[in-house]
């Protein structure tokens, strides 16, 4: 008996390894044509891959990246990191996306809001329009999350890959993820949707709109043409700091922060310089991420999202996902308030009507919308169970 | 058979008119003391009554305001007006907060938002300091909803009531309850919160701070000195549509515009100058609130909000609740983003754990926070039989 369950503990002590030091490469496309009809004469991206792509060339998995993220999904450029990439719980030599089988693909979207990380490789508002040597600024053309799945279709032509075995990605991943699935049927064999919705209904749009105004209301923003002077920094921290707010819970704020004062001896009913720890803590986060960031990609991430319509967005809102007919795994959190649990519950019904395999998993963390990147391994069995189904 | 299912019918039938042609009042306090320490030395206030004061003095019902509101609680000042006062539906002769039995006295607080609004009374940043002969801007003091408390407790001893029946209201108006059950037990008899918690957690404090942000990114606050030149209009109005929004629900935001565009010749994703429907109305509206309100006044408001912390802030969230020894009805919506299910559920454990009797009421609609006050009426049976008790 003893031997039995020490076996048994010994099976489900995990044998993974990290992934180790990864490497961003790029991928440039001419002449990319836009859903909307225009024309973007380069568009160079990031991509970073893991694993190998076997003789077959079928057993690549597309990762797409998450509103503040990028193609930073797994390991770390350098050994002294601080973290590994977004979904290196999930990712990596017997993970659940087990790199020994699979080759992870993954790639920075255009207009990737962190424009200024020397580690994000991304063409938009702050590149140079080729006609006139000039950033774009609002003049490049507004994108839609069918644009970001163009472009990898493009980097998927140039590494020969046919279809992918999965497309999967949290929230803005997981909406270009639903897009594959209906707009390029044969281009994939299964689908898992994380933290997202299939389309953005009027409450996330609105709510979209919420994170982009204080960019518009700072000075320095100028009409997007900024890029001679002083950014619009302050708008765009308190941008960052609200989606931080919005992507989190009532539990992790309370837990984290309570009420205390973010300076002991700076009482915030007694002077305009005394402040929360929670308001403080997340001005400061907002502030430090904006360094890295592009208020004007920012604008148009937000454009992009609220578009979305997955599939074909003239025949409404629900003939793309009618259209989706390879498996699918949507994982979702109950607290989340950017997707929430009644949008992605739907989806998954509309999905599922005419006889597509649909599983709903619902992770239990206490993170809200974040669940879906910090507590994904929860979902780990289920992620791997799809994949080698 | 006939005749008895004919009786229910007509007793079910309200008998109930409404309370016709109100009438703002005013009333002054000299000197007054605020919790954290200062002296405002003039204090003007609106107020507005409905019914009579009985001959004992003991039928009067307090009823305080919400974040945006006034004393304007029933009644219209005009037949033409546009909307009688913000909880008319449960308010008048035969209404659940009958005005033939109850004298109901509503008071403007100090730091009003609409201070531009004509039918409001407050005294507050926009107005004018007595040292300087110029508008207090940001030197005005911080206050608290203890001193909205404080203030309500002069107009009390200047109407000569010793206890009121009951008080109630909703929102910050249920925060200003539960502080004068809290701190003021002898002087109130039973206390009703509405969409209310008993403390600004950290999660309340940061999606306040998320409120009043724009305000201070608007190049015209001019850290609060505007009163000589043009008041922060744009930061104002984007404050007040994120009010509107959070205060509601996605199944309201998804019912009433679904993804329609605000121009149906303006693509959003053609052009900068495309809108959405959901996020042109909500602009619209709140510029249209920006014109009565003041911003100053709203970082006031905020600031009083975030402090919150019924009874003795100093002795720790719980202890104010646990002094509160009147009976209690807390009235929520379940899918209020502001004031929380958990937040309120935990409110009313803490309070009834020593005996307190609480009643708990959800209300069934569909408009998030809103319900307590555009649904109120689903709830006034519960408040007639708890005023009656």
């Amino acid at each position: 008996m003893r031997h039995v369950i020490l076996a048994t503990v010994l099976m489900a002590s995990p044998a993974w390894a990290d992934i180790g030091i990864v490497e961003k490469q790029s991928f440039t496309l001419e002449d990319f044509q836009t859903r909307g009809g225009a024309v973007i004469p380069e568009m160079t991206l990031g991509f970073e891959t893991y694993g190998t792509l076997n003789e077959a060339r079928d057993n690549a998995v597309l990762i797409t990246h998450h509103f503040s993220g990028n193609s930073h999904a797994a390991g770390r450029y350098a050994e002294d990191d601080a973290a590994p990439g977004y979904w290196d719980a999930i990712i990596g030599p017997g993970k659940p996306i087990d790199t020994d089988r699979w080759f992870v693909v993954s790639a920075d979207t255009p207009v990737n809001l962190n424009a200024n990380d020397p580690n994000v490789i991304t063409t938009g508002p702050a590149s140079i329009n080729p006609d006139t040597g000039r950033p774009w600024g609002m003049d490049f053309p507004i994108l839609t999350i069918g644009d970001f799945v163009d472009s990898q279709l493009g980097l998927m032509e140039q590494l020969g890959i046919e279809r992918w075995h999965a497309v999967m990605g949290p929230s803005m991943g997981g909406l270009q993820a639903q897009e594959w699935a209906a707009r390029y049927p044969d281009r994939l064999t299964r689908v898992a949707p994380v933290i997202a919705a299939g389309w953005a209904d009027a409450w996330l749009t609105a709510w979209l709109e919420v994170w982009a105004a204080p960019i518009r209301l700072d000075p320095n923003w100028q009409g997007g043409a900024y890029y001679d002077g002083a950014p619009p920094l302050d708008g765009l921290a308190q941008s960052l700091s609200i989606v931080t707010l919005h992507a989190n819970s009532e539990d992790w704020a309370d837990t984290t922060f309570g009420r205390t004062w973010a300076d002991e001896a700076q009482d915030p009913g007694a002077s305009w310089d005394g402040d929360f720890a929670v308001t403080r803590t997340l001005a400061d986060g907002g502030a430090e991420r904006a360094a890295m960031a592009d208020a004007n990609h920012f604008l148009y991430l937000v454009r992009a999202n609220q578009q979305f319509v997955a599939g074909h967005p003239d025949e409404g809102v629900e003939q793309g996902l009618r259209d989706i007919d390879v498996p699918v795994l949507m994982i979702h959190s109950p607290t989340d308030l950017v997707f929430t649990a009644d949008a992605v519950q739907r989806t998954a019904r509309i999905i599922g009507e005419d006889g597509t395999p649909v599983e709903l998993v619902a992770l239990s963390g206490a993170r809200g919308h974040l669940d879906g990147i910090a507590n994904i391994a929860e979902a780990g069995d289920a992620i791997r169970d799809f994949l080698e189904r």
